[in-house]
């Protein structure tokens, strides 16, 4: 497979003319319409259901669909750009039109990394790209060095999370497109700022969704909480195993990228002898060695098995990283947060202390929420390999109501919790707004234009909450009311104790990074113990000659 | 969990009593039912859904039904005999009670198998295990070193070829139940033939599965031919994982039998930590270590895939050895057998040359049957993890008049099969009767005794010989002379061309015992050459001093 560029989708060769090549086993007949002037230019069969076509007819910028059998219409699958929307036209872009002026930019190394994730409609008033930009300075005062960016791949509407996208290869129109996300990274980059990217490799969303009319994207040997599982081990995978890897590469390539956040990996079924999570990480080292330019993949996993990260020379899938959501769970139990759903399996200090010294919480003992024996020793895996946090979008976000820490939690515990991440020996993320305490909710919101699927999503949601038992009404993921609720109010970072809580974790930040004590990731100079009566946790963090001990009173 | 004795079902313990213990789940109250005297023991409530009990109400021999909240009477999934079919009552054996007279027996190293594979019910008039011993003699004479026993499990009616099993510890009451399997294996060792038997641990058979009453053995998370997966790696899966943990353990324990062929392992599906063959292999081995008996884990597998048969230090599921399908299908094409169904993979003798050559036909080509890259090389494993074979109980039986090579193939053809296989760098395996040209076929019967699904059975046959396209109506597999039509003709063996055959095959085994250069199963001491024009295959093999030549003019 070619790592130098896009070879699925249409591309612009070097020559100026514009390529293009769609898997489309299912169809007898295919074209590419050209949507100016309404041109059919007939494309020519190959081998394994792909259908290939090089045009001068085409420029960038135009819009184009493509014709299955005479008579179906479809956007692109690799559609870069849906300016219309999920159902409309795909829009040719030349990738390689951007001047980048990034080439003195290098990655920083995992260990530096101290992410904020941010939703870009919600983080800025105006909701785009270009706006993410205007807060650049304002993250890098407060000493954040990569911003993770919500999935931004077309969804149907203007309001989603991202984890809807149903154009993977697309930036999201309502954002700014691609164009502008490529403006934005070059801009971090300036910055020295990195971009992490998250990436929905699991499914693809309902609406906009044409990929069955195309091929077997999906196989029904596997069912997902989502409906069928992307066919990564049927009949006809290979296609679509090149599709997700073109994507992971496109990103680090054509956007520089520099990290992507690949959602929810224990819902990628995949049984091929080789795993796709490891078939994307050959071809990311490939892509690394071509341009120097060092990238990181980092899993959202809800498995302890140490397999997805653990080196390809060591039988693993060569993930760099993975969230460690219990963590967060054991964090927020010691904090007095409610212990029901997922929750019940999280006792409090013990634990926290446990995720301290083991990462893992669950590394072998019986779970009862999951009612089985529940994963693996992550001894040999340095700190550097997981990502922590005291709230992050699902955290807060799956909560019927959405609550962020700051309605949940005293000021001071809020300080605690905070402080509990940042001085963790693993990579500390932040979610948008929780610096300065923001207490605005961030709530689940969608806008669906299939009014059926936009029912359902309202009543799956309200199914959901049958195990936490909140009381009162869901918001309404469909109004515009629930957006906009969930945006950042920046002016409250100045006032009162929202600054308070910004210059404390302003503070935290500078210490994570200027104490070597804290900024060293060697797990085998942690030690955690709490003591559960006085609900006091003490971490023992060496370095060197350096000696730091934290305690944390819950 | 323990190795030297079974803790599921009923079983005595070393004072005499009786233990049970019974994984439900799903129930509020369990009792075991004695039936003689319709007596009820209450079974106590245990962690992790199970019940026990220890009584001394119960002897070796008696019947009995767990009690499912009070209103089920249901077989003991966990049953070792089911003297009255798949319906009714469980009985009390003593798995000890047996007197071993086998301390002499040391199973075989792999390279010294031999297979014979064989259908009880088929392989003699009786249908039973009594009956398998009277042909020991005639098994050895021939050269044989090990029977392969077709699944025994309980199934429903006498019929079956065992793959419908229901009870996986039970043994086959039709067949003589499991005091009879045990004198068979005992007998077997005295006359120094290991007993390969084949167990069934991807799905469970139709009638008589009472298994959801009792608790999650399958999850909806797969989809299996057979509907939903066994549950290995869902909720609750951990009983489910020891179930059949046990149940392998149980066979080489206390049944004594020497290896496993595990059905269809591409079937089972579990994305734990560690596969359930991997922990399979775990205990067997610690098994080993207890008694210094060896065993070996042979697979049926469907992948192509070495992880299956890589050692555990390997990060493989630490298989001794696997079946080559593909070694049959390249043979049987190169024989002139058709091509249509899967056997559109496979051009003839390339793929017979470099079956011998690779083991595998598709390590990492294009298979145009599975409309993907298909494969892995095999170049590390070593030919004893290889079973090959001209014919087996699937590839006669699931045609749909279940011909037998000798009704397909030219006498000279059927001999150059036999010597291709029984001179290769691999495992050879006979399928019963092959080695006198039996013309009975090997058809697919079952006995059913629910009407809805006995005729659910035959129009899914029908449908399976879509790709076929063979003519003629195919034969009821509920009709009693499908089943007896397919017995071996034992009076054939001593008459005209089948004493040629039979003589034949014997001194092929006899070639193959005593030459080391075909014995010795190194593979890089192989070459195999193909001449497509010619139709003929040049197999080269050397050992020490020793070269052979063999000239297959196909």
């Amino acid at each position: 497979m070619e790592t130098v560029k896009r070879t699925i989708g249409v591309n612009i060769d070097p020559d100026g003319e514009f390529n293009a090549l769609i898997w489309a086993p299912n169809a007898g007949r295919v074209s590419l319409r050209v949507c100016a002037g309404r041109i059919d230019l007939p494309m020519q069969k190959q081998d394994y259901g792909y259908w290939a076509l090089k045009t001068d007819q085409l420029k960038d910028g135009d819009l184009y669909r493509i014709v299955l059998d005479d008579d179906k219409f479809l956007p692109d699958p690799s559609s870069l750009s849906q300016p219309k929307g999920v159902h409309e036209a795909s829009q040719v872009i030349d990738l390689n039109a951007f001047a980048w002026t990034d080439e003195h930019w290098k990655n920083w190394h995992l260990n530096e990394y101290i992410i904020y994730e941010l939703h870009t409609g919600t983080f800025t008033p105006e909701g785009t790209f270009e706006a993410i930009e205007g807060k650049l300075d304002y993250l890098k005062n407060l000493g954040i060095t990569a911003i993770e960016i919500m999935p931004v791949a077309q969804f149907a509407g203007e309001r989603n999370w991202g984890y809807d996208g149903v154009y993977p290869f697309a930036v999201q129109s309502s954002y700014g497109g691609p164009k502008a996300l490529q403006h934005l990274v070059n801009t971090c980059h300036q910055k020295g700022i990195a971009v992490v990217l998250d990436v929905v490799y699991n499914h693809i969303g309902p609406e906009g969704n044409y990929f069955s009319e195309y091929g077997p994207y999906f196989t029904d040997k596997y069912n997902t909480p989502w409906g069928n599982a992307i066919n990564f081990d049927d009949a006809w995978c290979d296609a679509v195993r090149q599709y997700y890897i073109e994507n992971a590469l496109m990103w680090f390539r054509d956007f520089h990228i520099d990290a992507l956040r690949l959602d929810a990996v224990h819902a990628i079924k995949d049984f091929s002898p080789q795993h796709i999570l490891a078939e994307i990480k050959e071809h990311v080292d490939h892509l690394i060695k071509e341009t120097g330019r060092p990238h990181h993949l980092i899993i959202e996993c809800d498995l302890n098995d140490t397999r997805y990260i653990n080196p390809l020379d060591k039988a693993g899938f060569g993930m760099d990283a993975q969230w460690i959501d219990e963590f967060h769970h054991a964090l927020r139990v010691t904090a007095g947060g409610e212990r029901d759903g997922y929750y019940e399996d999280f006792h409090g200090i013990e634990h926290l202390a446990k995720t301290y010294n083991d990462a893992y919480v669950y590394d072998g003992q019986y779970s009862a929420h999951r009612h089985k024996n529940f994963g693996v020793k992550a001894t040999d895996n340095p700190g550097n390999q997981f990502i922590v946090f005291s709230q992050n979008h699902d955290q807060i976000g799956n909560r019927m109501l959405g609550e962020r820490s700051s309605q949940l939690f005293s000021f001071e515990m809020q300080k605690l919790m905070a402080a509990a991440t940042l001085i963790a020996p693993f990579i500390p993320m932040l979610f948008m707004g929780e610096e300065w305490g923001e207490p605005n909710p961030f709530q689940y919101f969608v806008s669906h234009t299939d009014p059926e699927l936009a029912e359902a999503v309202r009543k799956g949601r309200k199914a959901e909450f049958a195990a936490f038992h909140a009381e009162g009404e869901a918001p309404d993921p469909m109004d515009e009311q629930t957006f906009i609720q969930s945006k950042l109010q920046w002016q409250l970072k100045d006032k009162g104790q929202h600054q308070t809580m910004f210059a404390y974790y302003k503070k935290l930040i500078k210490l994570r990074q200027y104490l070597p004590v804290i900024h060293n990731l060697n797990r085998n100079q942690v030690k955690a113990d709490a003591d559960k009566d006085k609900q006091m946790l003490t971490l023992q963090r060496w370095y060197q000659g350096d000696y730091l001990v934290a305690l944390m009173n819950f």
